[in-house]
């Protein structure tokens, strides 16, 4: 088989999860083979909810201006409507979608259609080399473990010539969606948590009408039915209604409903006010289920994602924010393991990590209706002042109100405990792991913060800064001993100099620098693996970065000052540090993957105890191969190239 | 002379003043003819500071979004660098670009080259129908008012071709930049205030050095010369080097220096620090004088702007920012003449306002070397927090610099008293309107604040909510008297019907509903001269908009909650309202000109007051033709069909 036949990974569909994964990997340069089956991108309609944390994720991919740019609705807040006396309908409440608690950085869920998301991300995906191929389809694929370096044989054939494709490919992905060709042919089962379903039918359109909410997130239960309203870009709004359930005593999967039917029912729904269409861009009717696939892969070679694993209902507009989760999830996996740097074992967090997420998400699902058939808390019950109160914890109610709220809004995807994730039943236990910070769990986001940037004073968002590059994050807060009006920096000083020691784990895995110009490189002056960023508890001012150990002086534009008064640490003296829960004099490392996820946080100490602890904690995952021999050992040769293949 | 050959105006020069008057008047209909006579748009170089008062206007034309899509550098602070023993240079104090005390909501200069700021500005003019032609110049003009409806006759000529087109049009503008033909036509002196000019080098690049401050704007002073520094877009740097003086013994205008010399000269300055160049973009020198034209107009069909008014030396960065200005001044004052909205004498306050603040800048340009010569005042000294304290407006140096600061950062725009600005020198006076107040002062702009938006609860920024749509802003502030909790809106309900009133300012000017469709319209429901913003002492859900008085439910999309935390008001209870000065009871009217600068602030009180100092405000520069008759009276068709043009 020629070279030209060989890839790196072949990704069947170009829906959300394909693309992402596909963004990342050709970003990474890695040679991604990537067709869909559908002649042409996606016009209009499908999925259209960005979760708040989903922003944040397109933002750190750099993705969020090219989306923004299309000028999305903007959904705050949910408002609830029920039947009131004489067939009217009446708000009897209304929610956040992002309430203040999360501290969300964009507390919002931005709604465009599917189709201008996959543009930005199709784009993207071209400039850095791969081209999604169309239409193309996958007809047969098989793993060889006899070729190890390219087990996979896929025969991919275009729909157009009827010519067949035969390649050979380390990885395959699917990301076909709810049906998918390679789920059946692994014999993957669909488990249905819930056995009832449902028929939608879902309406894009320009409405024009006095109801209030229009430009709300709405869900209307009247005498007449139930409607869902969801505003878009365009002046658009969404609406789902249910067509049919399999609770129906004449229950039809493939019922259907015409436009006219659909507007005629809506009509009666949103009595007294009135509506009608000026004109109605995308419409579809189709059944779904809830179901989770039993495995997302059965060899660490072929993997599945997005729909292909779980489908749900529309109700909590989670379908693309799960799958952009899915190939984030994989992308940084199989870039370690491919580049040398971790054990190929850890393939195995993928399934593990997001299918617990997917079953949440399914528990989710089938508690929604339930919750908001119930009351809705008000602001005060929820609020995070009193957080930690007793009272609070003590109502079952409000916990399950927020943590819903928690979940929907992205910001409770919290992975459990495994070799990323530390806890104290990690296998590695040191005793300058920080175990018990409300702020730092991991598995779970670093908490945002505002910062000022040393080298050039911009005002920046301290969580963003490194950017979704594959690299582990050494979040470092120099704590108030550290400060430099106190003229100490001896525990930074013994970091840098334990990082540096030619056998740490940081130096192993570095590039010779004869190899690339890194003057321009804030992010990877040393690896490929490792991004630092530097926040002092000092004003800017105080910061002369030619001060600072020389390690440190390579990531001269990820150096900060925590000079930023912070709206939800209005009291604290150094704020960034207070939201990650450093008051006292002490830093802290906060070891964060390479997908914004909390690894493990270690305190900063004088001596070599936290270089101790960061090695203890990455000798759970990275290469044996890597710590020995002179091939990979200084300059990290070897995986450096396999990184740039 | 046929249709074909008539304008409504003939702009001449695509730099910024140019493209930004083309900008305003080819979305409001107007009919341009625009020229240039350079081949080809900016490639490179040139202007590339956007102040931070300019990006808020840029913002308000909703044209930031594209010029930030190019990633401008951003300048937070200003460092000064002086000489140091053994031949070093050191940083001697670092300054905001916008200290936080003139409260900028982007507190920045955005940093990119004129080419890139040029496009954005150019796609929009031709998605409006407007063409920049080139390379087209002007060989004649003449004005001659036997044709009242085209006075002015202008010879255009295709350098490709030597064709020459004769048209008539309402009004020419010379954008032409320093050599204009325009204004030598006229006969228009440029005075000089400052005698002494100046031959600068500049240059764009990529440079290579370990100078701490490459990303930051820095002025450096050394034994070997001076030189500013300023970071660009993708990884720039641009320096200017003064390269002769007219005080020199030697003065040659025409003096030159090769890439090369400034190199050297460079690397002598930033000593003991290495510098090196990856590539250069652009190179340039010229000699610049300061200088001011007598006037910008002689009939008021013929007008100037930009650098063929005023020229100066390029070290504060105002040059394309007093263009902008220049041309939105302009627009709005055209159109609502052109109209039939306002007297056609509002035209001369163009010069007044405009050559004053020109006058200002190059006052300003003279003090700016002295100035920075002297010590920075510390934070502590010009912290807001003692704003008005005697202590503080007893230091005249600290007061200078924070005039400068301001000046700088285009907050100092503030235009004199005039028949738009109202003050106690005012034709017109009226007891409700406010005189005293420091957060409203006519002439200047309206503080920031953050509130949320009633129809979708989007948390938004009220200052910029009402585009620059050429219509005058009534932004009402409701009091907390009038908040919904204490059942009141009798002054509002007051307010509501004065204006609805037939003969009313408001009503005279309206359009007649029936010729178009208002329904997605929530900035000009009733009349293109008028956008109402209605904010509200209340929380989001305490406002039911179908509960408003019905002119106000027109205006849907543009009322507003003032229930969002304010970091600069952080202890009001209604934030926006103390933003604006209103801590007690009542609410105000708050009349803004459609280029964001406040016209008359009047108290919000039950009763006819309001409407009353409202109408004697407005009669001061409407048309007395719209007063009467049936032609312009409810539904202002004529004044309607003009603008529509």
């Amino acid at each position: 088989m020629s070279d030209s036949s060989l890839y790196d990974i072949v990704i069947i569909g170009a829906g959300p999860v394909g693309l992402l994964l596909s963004v990342c990997l050709s970003r990474w340069g890695y040679k991604v083979r990537h067709i869909d089956n559908r002649p042409v991108p996606t016009a209009t309609g499908r999925a259209d909810g960005i979760q708040p944390r989903s922003i944040e994720i397109l933002k750190n991919l750099g993705l969020k201006s090219g989306i923004m740019a299309h000028k999305p609705a903007r959904v705050f807040e949910v408002a609830f409507w029920d039947p009131a006396p004489e067939g009217k309908i009446v708000r009897t409440g209304t929610w956040a979608s992002c309430p203040d608690f999360l501290d969300g950085r964009y507390p919002y869920t931005a709604l465009l259609h599917q189709g201008l998301i996959e543009r930005v991300l199709i784009e993207d995906i071209q400039k850095n080399g791969t081209v999604v191929q169309r239409p193309w389809t996958i007809t047969r694929f098989e793993t060889n473990h006899a070729n190890p370096d390219y087990p996979v044989e896929v025969d991919l054939k275009n729909l157009d010539s009827n010519v067949v494709d035969t390649v050979r490919t380390k990885y395959l992905f699917s990301g076909e969606g709810a049906r998918s060709f390679v789920r059946e042919q692994l014999g993957v089962q669909i488990r249905h948590k819930d056995p009832i379903s449902h028929v939608w039918g879902v309406m894009d359109g320009v409405v024009r009408t006095n109801f209030p909410d229009i430009k709300m997130k709405c869900t209307i239960h009247s005498d007449h039915g139930s409607i869902m309203v969801i505003p878009r870009e365009n002046n658009m709004c969404r609406l789902y209604i249910q067509i049919a359930s399999s609770t129906d005593p004449d229950f039809d999967p493939r019922k259907t409903a015409t436009v006219a039917e659909v507007q005629a029912a809506a009509k009666k729904i949103f009595a007294p006010y009135y509506v009608s269409w000026d004109r109605v861009e995308w419409y579809s009717v189709y059944p779904i289920g809830q179901g989770i696939a039993d495995k997302y892969t059965l060899d660490h070679r072929v993997f599945m994602g997005g729909d292909v694993c779980h489908t749900h209902s529309p109700k909590a507009g989670q379908g693309m924010n799960t799958a952009f989760h899915d190939a984030i999830n994989l992308a940084w996996k199989l870039h370690l393991v491919e580049s040398g740097f971790a054990n190929r074992n850890v393939l195995e967090t993928y399934e593990v990590e997001r299918k617990f997420i997917a079953e949440t998400l399914l528990d989710f699902d089938n508690k929604y209706a339930a919750l908001f058939s119930q009351r809705i808390p008000s602001a005060a019950e929820v609020s995070d002042a009193h957080a930690g109160s007793e009272s609070q914890k003590d109502n079952p109610f409000v916990e399950m109100f927020k943590a819903n709220c928690e979940f929907t809004s992205g910001f409770g995807v919290a992975y459990k405990s495994n070799i990323f994730n530390h806890s104290l039943e990690h296998p590695f236990q040191h005793p300058l792991v920080i175990t018990d910070s409300e702020k730092l769990r991991p598995g779970r986001i670093i908490p945002p913060s505002d910062v000022t940037r040393v080298v050039d004073a911009n005002v920046v968002h301290l969580e963003n800064e490194i950017p979704f590059n594959g690299a582990f994050r050494l979040f470092i807060f120099g704590g108030q001993k550290a400060s430099p009006k106190k003229g100490g920096h001896k525990a930074l000083a013994d970091l840098a100099s334990g990082l540096s020691r030619p056998d740490s784990f940081y130096s192993r895995f570095s590039c010779k620098n004869s190899t690339r110009d890194t003057h321009y490189d804030s992010d990877n002056p040393h690896s490929k693996f490792f991004s630092i960023a530097l926040t002092l508890a000092a004003k800017r001012p105080e910061i002369e970065i030619s001060n600072l150990p020389e390690l440190f002086q390579a990531y001269s534009g990820r150096i900060y000052a925590d000079d930023r008064r912070q709206m939800k640490a209005l009291d604290a003296k150094f704020g960034a540090h207070a939201k990650v829960g450093l008051t006292g004099d002490e830093g802290a490392v906060v070891v964060v993957r390479p997908d914004g996820h909390v690894g493990v946080a270690i305190r900063l100490v004088e001596g070599q105890g936290t270089v101790e602890a960061l090695e203890g904690y990455f000798k759970g995952f990275t290469t044996p191969s890597s710590f020995v021999g002179s091939e990979s050992g200084l300059g990290g040769g070897k995986a450096h190239v396999r990184a740039q293949l």
